[in-house]
């Protein structure tokens, strides 16, 4: 059978987005890519923890570092020689390592996890190479779902844009934004452009989402941080989209920082944000949502290097919240709906 | 007499902004400054133009550094011993390249240039060291009313901002920091905040702004340039405050570009934006004006480095466009005028 990500950018082909091989979890450092083509090498999975808490991948790419954290974590039962009991114990405490990696993903890691854990029936624990073939299957067979489930969130962005029409983007979307791209060519909406705000401090946008467009064979065009506002009207946006961190049975979109002002904007100029991904199972309302603050040494360099003054401080959400009435669509992978009525979502 | 410049912040003295000495301009390199002082050296008026093209410095300090490459210019003359119509060719076609330095600021160049010029009186050519004399006097004089005057508003905005307020900035609006710094001491106002965006690409946010707030002894925190929307509502913002490039009589604000985004998440979270500067006597609308394009590398590379893949490609819009109804009162020398009243400026 053909892998779902064939045709996909080089950044989006499992390979190249966390691997296990070898004893190892290969990741690939996306906090340097494209300058630097370079992979972190894990040999234990609180080494892949680490990783995903270091941000050596984002957006999609913890929830395939997770899977083969687990398939790593496996591999380590075999090297410690550990007896059934003991095995089963290292893998649940594995699992609860790697689903708190970021409490803001916590929920969704956590039913990977345990989800990993649940193709595991008793006697799957003797054999401590089955044990690994069969974490490794979970993992393959988990984001080849989700890349499916993508490819449908994919096709509906993809048919809200005009022929030669214009898509902004926010920070990086990972596969969405690959997918959209093969549904603009099957649609034949080959001129279709794209904008993605560079997304400090990271620059995500810049690096990560500008190469996988450019990579896809798309016209693609990077602006500042602070140039969406001016940008959606003068270069004619058709529409805005982002993924989401999460999205609250109530409609509220939690995302890379950022996000919701380019919704304020939108809402300002008339343009539609239409939002990808599947609302929490978890999550009622905005409520009980805890924004991560990151290091301030993040903002108060570039490239590593210090641009401040000393003893200028430094604000880092990493995320912000953007609410229900800017939202125009969330698109999940049952179809799009009012960020007003996602009960829906779960009633099919 | 005390210099108006004498407790201000470092890179608002006149020495540290564009200075005149041994035949030469020195201006301070603010591209690089606070990571390193250094000084763009000009042996010719044509290298002041350059260095004023190349934003060696920005802000307020072309203005000083124009009327500074007039005394240049002046020197020039003595040096090739040109007579007195020769004198008078050579000043005139100085002023015409240095008022054309930049087009958004050509309007307000020009008539600098060309009152330094009105300053000379037929007998005034003749011994050109007073030439060179009278031109140092009349930048001396003509950047230290600037600073007057940015001392009026600096004291509005300081009079607007509660007891422990926090104010936003945008860019770097120079002496007018300064000028509000002071006034909240002579207020008593000392622990006001001030939150800065960084302003990329060039970061006259993070790396000037922040700089003269904390040498003028206040506390102030760098945010990235996607964070505003969040950061107005979550660390309750007072007020918004920028300079301008130009105000164009209908009310329109041409600032660096994310003013005009800034002013939209304001008006949506219901906090005031006050803008800085007198209206254009020559610019009636918004209609002719051109919004300069830069190079779009400065996009595609921070500090330098080039950060996307081959092909990505980017736009630079340097300024944007705040229209009269997100403009909470223009503050003025005069006082503080609505957007929509600013012929009144012209009325006194």
């Amino acid at each position: 059978m053909e892998r779902i990500d064939h045709d996909l950018a080089f950044m989006l082909r499992f390979e190249n987005v966390a691997w296990f091989e070898n004893g190892k979890v290969k990741i690939l450092d996306r906090r340097i890519y494209p300058m630097e083509v370079k992979y972190v090498e894990c040999e234990t999975h609180e080494e892949v923890v680490k990783a995903i808490q270091d941000m050596v991948t984002q957006s999609g790419g913890p929830y395939l570092a997770a899977t083969m954290g687990m398939v790593l974590a496996a591999y380590e039962t075999k090297v410690k020689n550990l007896n059934n009991s003991e095995t089963k114990e290292f893998m649940k405490k594995a699992a609860d390592k790697i689903a708190n990696a970021r409490p803001t993903t916590s929920s969704r890691m956590r039913k990977i996890v345990d989800n990993a854990l649940s193709t595991i029936s008793e006697s799957d624990w003797e054999n401590k190479d089955d044990l690994i073939g069969k974490f490794r299957e979970f993992a393959i067979s988990e984001v080849s779902n989700r890349y499916k489930n993508i490819e449908k969130m994919g096709d509906i962005i993809a048919e809200k844009v005009p022929n030669n029409g214009t898509i902004m983007t926010q920070c990086f979307a990972e596969t969405v934004v690959g997918m959209i791209c093969r549904k603009l060519k099957e649609k034949g909406k080959d001129t279709v452009k794209f904008i993605t705000p560079e997304t400090r401090p990271y620059l995500q946008g810049a690096r990560l989402t500008a190469s996988v467009i450019k990579d896809m064979g798309f016209d693609v065009h990077v602006i500042t941080d602070n140039m969406p506002g001016y940008i959606l009207k003068n270069k004619k946006v058709d529409l805005f989209t982002s993924a989401s961190d999460m999205i609250t049975k109530d409609g509220h979109v939690i995302n890379k920082v950022g996000t919701f002002q380019i919704a304020v904007l939108c809402h300002y100029h008339g343009i539609p944000y239409f939002v990808t991904g599947n609302p929490s199972e978890v999550h009622e309302s905005i409520d009980d949502i805890i924004i991560e603050e990151r290091d301030e040494n993040d903002v108060l360099s570039h490239l590593g290097k210090k641009v401040t003054l000393e003893g200028v401080r430094a604000y880092y959400p990493a995320f912000d919240i953007t609410p229900p009435h800017l939202v125009s669509g969330v698109v999940t992978n049952k179809g799009m709906y009012s960020p007003y009525n996602l009960s829906e979502y779960f009633k099919d």
